[in-house]
């Protein structure tokens, strides 16, 4: 009996979830820093020379890491708010920040993979086009919102559209370090003291 | 003729010098994830085993990395403004953004610090701790700018410092990552505006 090493198409499939799974596991417990083949093998009980197969690279588990957490960003964002405007600009906002520990454990991954990233070329690309879809969506919102009057009609579009991206990101990292500090309570004052001040209120 | 191991007190400072040296162009270039004995070992012209002598594993390199990073961003504030209240504000600010090429590859090393920072409970306190300090520094500008009737009355002191210490981190990571979206000069007109946002008007 040979195990020809194709697997069917069912059980490739569920492999594929199960190393997502641990690849998920070491990033929400180490970060990308501890993101190697033997800590994914050690979650997935199986070998190193296994997992070679799927990765014959560190820049290719990396990859294949940053794509889980693509996939797992963007089925965050799935519900559909009812709001628009300003209201809309804040629900966008609270959906990023680390209100839940389920989105602490995101934005720690996310911050964790600045730092290889900074280092590589193709990704500083890859998140220089994240943050630019990132800062697409808020746009259309603070667009609105100045239609609306709710911002000022004077107001440079994308300069408050890169302020509020950089705001939410600064509170993110604090809040990660600090939890004590900044509940989900304190983050959501200092949120909406902030859209206030943008406001002109 | 025998070397016993032990140099005399200038050649130790001088080593001193040279490792720190070695170990800021390894950060500059590659990161805390790039940060490796055998990377500091070879800007050092040195070999592993001497510097196994300095740090018995990695953790006692990425500490001393860290002193090294803190020892060259404190030597960065020297320079005493002659403002206060929120010119002081935007001066302390304008400091920390990566508005010259040295600013930025000092900022991309603290960015890259996050992700092993994140994964160690010593190392969450420490930079519990500096981002503490650098909100009191913060803090007496913004109180300052509030008796000058520059910022609100109503203002929450702390919440304004937190607000204005994350749109400045926030704003590091984006023009890290896209520098030619965010050169100094666009990140001082949003500086600016925002700054105006805060006061009010």
């Amino acid at each position: 009996m040979y195990n020809t090493g194709v697997p069917a198409r069912g059980d490739h499939d569920a492999r594929r979830r199960d190393v997502s799974e641990a690849v998920w596991r070491v990033l929400a417990t180490r970060g990308f820093g501890g993101l190697t083949l033997r800590a994914v093998a050690a979650e997935l009980g199986a070998s190193t020379g296994l997992l070679t197969h799927y990765f014959p690279n560190k820049k290719a588990l990396v990859t294949y890491a940053l794509d889980v957490a693509d996939e797992r960003t963007a089925s965050r964002r799935v519900r559909e708010v009812q709001v628009e405007g300003l209201a809309a600009l804040r629900s966008a906002l609270m959906d990023v920040l680390p209100l839940t520990p389920d989105s602490a454990a995101m934005n720690r991954i996310w911050v964790s993979s600045w730092d290889g990233a900074l280092a590589d070329p193709e990704l500083v690309v890859r998140e220089k086009n994240r943050y630019q879809d990132w800062r697409e969506r808020l746009r259309s919102h603070v667009a609105a919102a100045v239609e609306r009057g709710e911002l000022p009609a004077s107001s440079d579009v994308d300069g408050v559209v890169a302020t509020v991206a950089a705001f939410t990101h600064g509170l993110v990292v604090q809040a990660l370090f600090d939890p004590e500090r900044f509940p989900a309570v304190r983050q959501t004052e200092i949120l909406d003291a902030f859209l206030m001040s943008l406001s002109g209120c």
